[in-house]
């Protein structure tokens, strides 16, 4: 057999080649701006330990920056042959430096440098989904504001059930949010610590300053023990899906909801133009595709955190090559969130709600929980009244009393947006967003 | 068709009652000590606003209290025939109270009720979790401290690489605790918001005080939106288990290396007999099932994020039966992760590790790093140090140098266990599981 | 920290027992009678080597058939202290035979004879999902028959598209069940091959007769590589569960269908009442339970597969202590996919299907396509037609043609139930259920 | 709100392409040639129900030839602004055809277009997988053959158990790919039936042939009910990737043997150089990294039917538009099988194992068990052979009898690799793989 191998050798050592690189070229360019601010800090702390000269340093932080701006300037790219964008970076380094620019790796392994740039661009993407999300938070509360007096039929077992409204529905899409940027903020600390100096998940003979890397690069703290550091691999890529699965969650089922009351139906909204397709054979169609991709992108998206469980799954401690293709799972899982907010913003933008719903005589079950609750505060006991207006039903004697008179905390009459917000607020404030920025700016001044 | 329906009706009623009732009398009991707190909350609210007489208030409250005591010593069951544990308490309060004992429905539907005794049930379970977690994470660091000293392999690629260390690696497990700790509390505060009063997920026209029994039950806060409440359900069960699974990892990982260093082949460490088996077939056998079992058991409540979302996925908004199902993959799931941390705390209590490790030619290599570093230290650049250290290793030149001087920050020489520590008390902190306790001893005084 | 366990021993004792025990003793019940009828053959066997005396194997037997069929009166339990079926049935041997009884443990593991017993076991319940189905099957394509000229709107993008009929309806979900049955037989073929005589995954120096064994069971053939047979765990579970998901995502989309349609939105089918519950506070309320419930059953089915993998994930060749615990997810897997087809059966045996639904002006616009195809049969290029419709439909100009000629195999006119029940007997022919019926049979001769 | 939407029109706009078109096109352009086919067929048969003239096919048969051979030549792509492979190819055919080349959609969907082109897609691809397995396999035989004698520690628990050997290791995954082959063989059955003449789900007016498109494909047989054909959307692609899963589940047992047995804690084989690599910064590393990244593609693989189902679930009967981004799960799964059954075949093919592992005192009491059948065959009872050696194991006067002489069916002494040969033959010829290249021969004559 080994004739075969051997015939082959070139093509092989090329599939091998392939295989191993993997798709990593195309997410590594999304790491190198990371990389850099990476470098910055650990020089940085370098000269401060000795292992850099003063005026090395000097010229290292400012051909850094200089790469920092060919990046932002997308001008940065990973030259063929090269392995990664850390060598690329290095390989850039050297050019200009020399000699100098091959320090920048004391004191650190490929595994923390790995680390420190998956934290810092998962940290950048982590804010990009919060901003996202409060952005669609703000659209849905003023469609709840807006639609407040639009009554809905409200179901229970897909049974028409009792009054509901758009400002209801609305509503409850933007305090799912605040739920959802709880679990964001989660995997975002997780993300804000700082691997840097645990090497190959053992540490270092070098007397290496990781408290200064962690204030440099703006982190809240530090991975301390350097083998949890290495095993923070895959656990932090865990957390940000297990957040981008949550949002995905909110949104897949208001998708649900819309392809359901955009049926003919139901006809409790109507999509933009731009939203709906046409069939190849029927003329009539204006189908919700926008609404239904939606869905679906979504629903794809909780997959994601079972996904990587499937891959570390049994791994014991210790880096193993394939936590390099967890990047294959995070990195569009970030677009892909990111997308689908949008679109869900474009669509709700203009989204059309139809008035006079609960006109239609179909609906008047739904107020029979009100003529219930009338007798009750009449004196009469829950139970008897409920049998009562069960009788009227049966016999066909019922009348809906439309004037409805919800009016505690999170009702139709009272929906309690303000409160919403502030709790929103309360959340996204303990992101410190402005911490982190601050720290980078430092970096690169 | 319709003939064997009929000539089988007994036996089919009897199937569809078993059917839809399933495991629920099972679970019910757990809820029945938190359905009474609820009730207490809610008959204290009713008062405030007129449904409520205050000496009807006072009888029902000290009935409540005693059946809460029942519920306590352990005499609480649900009767044959009766439907849930919310019937069950009904029906003991009119037992002894008559038509007051109905009252209690008031305001309330079957659907707020479960989704607050499943909230609080919820929160209760969450905080055994964080405290048998604390205990472990107690023992793990007094575990590191106490072999600080004692060597071992450190792997990568499960490749020998680095000089690790029995200290490294119980810390590594501990502070993982420590972020496993943030997802908890983030499953709290979901758990910690308080969802009664939103009826069938639409509200009610009685004007209830929500606020008012937030305070009484001791939630954070609550969830304002009554469309939103309803949503909660499911979302807490999957932010419930998303952190039982989070634990779950770290248990798999430690058990994997258990398994794995109790092998003859690493021979790292000695599992007490208690928690080996012997072979039917092969007398020397000592197998490490309990380790095994651990494995697998976390491996499974892995799965439990994933089950939820195939059961929930694209559910349009509003309730639905199959939401009861939802009991039976959270409530084992608490039981089961109480069992793993109890069982990982007794196998470590006595765990053996084995001293000398490293004498063993065959781990020589593990020191390659120290000696490049030493030559960089001296001034050749790493590169080169690198090469030269190689062609050693190539040429069999190669000789260790045994003498470790790791001593940043989470190093072998450093572990910052109290740094460690001090990040556990702090996350312990957020959870306030004091202010909860005060209000459950007000609810019940 | 060893203190606490001493103090703590008994109870620490205990909770470790109860720990590797788990639920085996219930799911071990079940495995009774299979453990008998692997013995039966194992001791034939052991006596045509050798390893048994012929007036031994003659008692064994004898003793065996009683215990068989004590197991089949309901009178077999495990007596406290014995560790698993296994060792009771040994133990009831040796009771009356003494040494002898002992003798059967020859040539076996506790690894082949647990695997033996899963497959007997395994193969027998796959046989009733089959069975369970076949009468579903049966029901389906009666309905389809019976209502074949009920017309129903058809949707795609759940906007109404094209007319569709309850015959199509009910006959698609039975064609569907034909394609399920091919993945049970897929199921059933893995089941249907033997492992005993694998010992512990590697075999016996003892010259035992696995071909002899593969035919005495009825099995179709063997595992041959005893390494691969102990493989077999864990393979077989998924195998099953894969097939059982199979049936489950068919229940759980008719189940999806049957809510809906049964909403007072779509109103095309009413459910028996036995099958519908009431609400709480909601007088009017008639909710498809048993539908909600199936859908949510089946759809936590669909999850055992990815359950089983995060168990088996990352484990390397030979047996593993946690592989017991796929018996908890396995069997009752069984019981609730046999409940499902049940229940899915009793609802659709009463169900009451809506005449003249398409009467409705709102479903005008499912013709559109006939009028299109009209256009074309005159001689119209299809986009021209296409188009001079959809100008009649936004002009308002467009009335449907009741008129349906639908004719080509499959369609509305001509379902095609034959050939579809002609599949379903050609797949249950693969299974070859007589062959292992008589081999069973003379095993208990 | 309706503003940013205005003002941002135009991006608004390309956002929504954007996100409706996804990776359609990359993927559309892999279903060209089976577009073709489909089309080759579907006119035939118009042709033979008079809804084309001769002529008329006549010339579109040869225009679809040419277009058929340009793909094959790599020449077809899919024009800018052009919707999709179909629109594409319509357009071509026009181009040259006129009028005529409009015709070919009659009596077709869009919908039962896409289905056909998967099936046919699904099935050609799932015939790769099966050819590559099988060429794997054969490698896996002749490794177990060459290397039959050369003996392995048998691990069970991870503890060293009994003997095995590397031709018992080799055979256990080639008949594991045997199952796998099974599996795969149902995935072909549902790919391998004829959605075609089903239009959207409904059926069509047109007196469609579908038997004679049925046999014009080589399709083993037809989906009747249309309704059903349109649910074997996400079904077919369910079945395919399950198939693969299960291969990958063999694979990444394999590759974490592999990692394992490469430790220097095992050393029991070693891989070809072109396989391992270094580190940045441990120059004595060789990494497995092709068998740690074949171990992790192959578990990301596993979650593939889980993340359709998460797609699917609970969608009611009917296409929905996310069944598009099932090809984006599907397709590149047939790549990433493939690549992986490609780099274990180069991986073993020069795969080096070590002789004399046993000879290590450390393996001595994987003899264990062999010494107790010795006394079993000199009449001791077995449970007392057992306590014997265990008692000679714990006074250290336990010496192994190295003289094996396992000769039963699948065990060291008798591979039965032939059988196992025979089996893959068996499963192989049910494909039917001829039959289905002769018809696509015809079509394209």
């Amino acid at each position: 057999m080994s004739k075969l191998w051997q015939k082959d050798n070139v093509s092989v050592n090329e599939k091998i080649e392939k295989f191993t690189v993997g798709r990593d070229p195309e997410f590594d360019v999304l790491l190198a701006e990371f990389d850099v601010l990476g470098s910055l800090a650990h020089t940085q702390m370098l000269e401060s330990i000795g292992l850099l000269e003063k005026d090395e340093l000097a010229e290292i932080q400012q051909e850094l920056k200089a790469i920092y701006q060919s990046i932002q300037a997308g001008d940065f790219t990973i030259e063929e042959g090269i392995e990664d964008v850390h060598s690329q970076v290095e390989l850039m380094l050297t050019r200009k430096l020399g000699e100098a620019g091959k320090k920048i790796h004391s004191g650190r392994s490929r595994n923390d440098q790995v680390l420190v740039d998956l934290k810092l661009f998962t940290r950048a993407r982590l804010q990009e989904v919060a901003e996202s999300s409060n952005r669609l938070f703000e659209l849905l509360l003023a469609l709840s504001e807006k639609f407040k007096d639009v009554l809905l039929p409200g179901y229970t077992h897909l049974q028409i059930a009792m009054p509901s409204s758009f400002g209801l529905w609305f509503g409850a899409y933007a305090e799912s949010l605040v739920d959802d940027m709880e679990m964001l903020q989660t995997a975002y600390r997780l993300a804000n610590k700082n691997p840097l100096g645990s090497g190959a998940g053992y540490g270092s003979s070098f007397p290496l300053n990781r408290t200064m890397t962690t204030a440099l690069l703006g982190f809240d703290n530090l991975h301390y023990n350097v083998v949890y550091a290495q095993m923070s691999r895959g656990k932090t890529e865990l957390f940000a899906t297990t957040a981008i699965a949550q949002f995905a969650s909110t949104l897949s089922r208001l998708a649900m909801d819309i392809c359901l009351y955009n049926s003919q139906n139901f006809g409790f909204i109507k999509l933009p133009d731009e939203m709906t397709t046409g069939s190849s054979i029927m003329p009539h169609k204006k189908n919700p595709d926008v609404a239904e991709l939606l869905r679906g992108k979504t629903n794809r998206l909780k997959g994601l955190p079972n996904e990587i469980m499937l891959v570390m799954g049994n791994l014991p401690s210790g880096y193993h090559r394939e936590m390099q293709i967890l990047k294959e799972i995070l990195m569009p899982a970030f677009d892909e969130i990111l997308n689908c907010l949008d679109m869900t913003y474009f669509m709700l933008s203009n989204i059309q709600v139809k008035e006079g719903i609960l006109d239609d005589a179909k609906y008047d079950l739904l107020f029979s929980v009100e003529r219930v609750n009338e007798l009750v505060l009449q004196g009469v006991p829950f139970r008897e009244a409920y049998k009562i207006i069960g009788n009227e039903i049966n016999s066909n004697t019922y009348t809906p009393n439309r004037d409805l008179k919800h009016s505690h905390e999170g009702s139709i009459g009272n929906l309690c947006n303000e409160q919403i917000s502030a709790m929103m607020q309360e959340v996204t404030a303990k992101f410190g967003f402005d911490k982190v920025q601050n720290a980078i700016e430092d970096l690169l001044k």
